[in-house]
């Protein structure tokens, strides 16, 4: 009996996926071997790892001067191995902060950068907002500017791509990768764990333009050194291969749903029904100005928080589970990324109106 | 249909494992997910994860003065997480060069470090041995004292402990770790990549010592610093749930199978039986030292190069596949990993005698 997970990460996949990945977890393409137990330089891995970076290269519409990489160490790893690769001991860089994950990239910069200049800080309005394209105080001089297109515990999505001139873009799109179509050619790095929308944890993907290569510093480990690990595709050590394998599978399910404007479009109509139920309700609220709320993650709270158990616990009666909010915010929290069936929004949205009715 | 697996890592996994794994895989415990949708701080997942922990401890009986950490990055990721966090960037450090992988860490260390000392060195030797224990050139003043337990590819194991004095001693023991017991509490720090005794790549297995613990240097990596991966057990950021769950798996058929002592009592007799085959032929070689051969990879050579593509093909038509040497040193290898059953052993020998037969 399979439920409704609108877990924030890890998180919701494609049944499709699982059960293929079950049906071969033994066996796979008749080797006799589980793909977890098969060499990750053999002919099969090798060919299998090349058509998830196609598929991913397809699905993006990547530019082919950038690199795929497939990475250990989550988008954690990366808030270090960014300035590590892209910015000298002595160099400054750009950072927007725009809640939690914004905050934690900052302060793992700075452990690595003699100057971190926050472009804009949106501390003053709670995280419920993004800056205006045309306030950020970027420095001209920075190595790059790096901004979290979607904020997971705030539900802030930036509905732009910030102009960042000749500076070099860098976006982490964990919780919002693969979930719509994206100008990857205006960005000099996107990085994503694979939590959400790609796999499981365990993988982060990069995505790199080709320029920005062979600039890390002396020291960076080497199975972070973008350059390096460019230059073998990848597997430089041993690469965390049944992640690796069930991302291909999933690149392989969003291809066959029609890509990402296809899937883009469900998205929006699943956020559009659940925030429509929300605004309608006077007994449901989300804090998100209107113009950057989140497509994947959709916190709200209750208008009386002493409800909140209550409701969890028939959510979950329900078949609909893992609606809690973050542990540092509270309330609730759906995360509805691309595995999660417009039907599983629909039964969250009469199980609120059923709730309503019978507590508002 | 399953073969016998000899590949050096990626590795055979206990075929129980696999196909519990299976059979939970999109219904974890009941829960209508797979534990790969599970968030990493769901009360299940934390209760496997401290299982996994408790079983592993009890294994190795690590002492409690020692922490356990499951990181990512591989234990090439390790290469740089040890100097960064055991030494200064003014440091010394021992090491100990006995073939392909303490090479590595060697060149890794030396982005890492003023001085690397390498105080023993069995280059000249080919690396068909290990130092006597009486030749080490320590330098009392090394931050530590680092050398590879088991080498992978030249199949070279040392039979004994390093005595390091005073001087923190690590080993990598990513091919050799749970093939047998280990007297922890001589060790600073094990640490080991999963993908050969312990479960799926993408997981490294860190045992250490407290008291070395909170020296990391400014500007390493938040997720490979001991101290505060410790203090949050491992989850600093979100662990591979899925290889970590995969790995509780295999420590408890570990245990299931009675500990390391029966399993080094299996894995003493898997090697005997191979290496005795070995040398009884005349027409197979091992170019190892007797006192140092490794238990868990058997590298060996034909008498005539000329029959080795059909030797593999022959071996793999009776289902013994993967048993090409190294791509760096060619010939035959043969790993045993605890997964291994005798069953294989067996019936590889069987195929050799078979083969010298036809063709000797």
């Amino acid at each position: 009996m399979r439920v409704f997970n609108f877990a924030a990460g890890p998180a919701t996949l494609p049944l499709q996926v699982l059960e293929q990945a079950r049906d071969e977890l033994t066996d796979w393409q008749g080797c006799g071997m589980s793909v977890m137990e098969v060499s990750h330089r053999s002919g099969t891995f090798v060919a299998a790892a090349r058509a998830a970076e196609s598929r991913l290269r397809e699905l993006l519409s990547v530019p082919p001067n950038y690199k795929v990489l497939f990475l250990q160490g989550g988008a954690t790893g990366q808030f270090a191995a960014i300035p590590l690769n892209l910015a000298g001991a002595e160099a400054r860089a750009d950072y927007l902060n725009t809640g939690a994950w914004s905050k934690k990239a900052i302060a793992e910069a700075r452990r690595f950068l003699a100057h971190v200049n926050v472009a804009a800080d949106e501390s003053a309005t709670n995280y419920t907002t993004v800056p205006a394209a045309a306030s950020l105080r970027l420095d001209p001089a920075a190595a790059y500017l790096h901004y979290t297109a979607n904020e997971t515990i705030g539900g802030v999505e930036f509905p732009y791509v910030p102009d960042s001139g000749a500076v070099p873009l860098i976006a982490d799109m964990s919780s919002s990768i693969l979930s719509r179509p994206v100008p990857v050619e205006r960005f000099g790095l996107i990085y994503g764990g694979a939590q959400k929308n790609i796999g499981p944890a365990g993988l982060v993907v990069v995505i790199v333009r080709e320029e920005l290569l062979g600039r890390a510093r002396p020291g960076t480990p080497s199975v972070w050194d973008y350059h390096a690990m460019a230059a073998e595709d990848s597997m430089l050590n041993t690469p965390p291969t049944f992640a690796l394998y069930l991302a291909g599978l999933v690149f392989k399910w969003l291809q066959e749903q029609g890509g990402l404007s296809v899937i883009a479009a469900r998205n929006e109509a699943k956020a559009r029904a659940l925030y429509e139920a929300i605004d309608g309700s006077g007994f449901y609220r989300n804090p998100v100005d209107k113009g950057c709320r989140s497509w994947m993650n959709v916190p709200f709270t209750l208008a009386d928080p002493a409800l909140d158990a209550l409701f969890l616990s028939t959510a979950r009666a329900a078949g609909l589970v893992n609606l809690e909010g973050h542990r540092s915010v509270g309330g609730m929290r759906a995360s509805l990324y691309n595995a999660m069936p417009p039907e599983g929004v629909a039964a969250l949205v009469a199980c609120m109106k059923e709730f309503e009715r019978r507590h508002g």
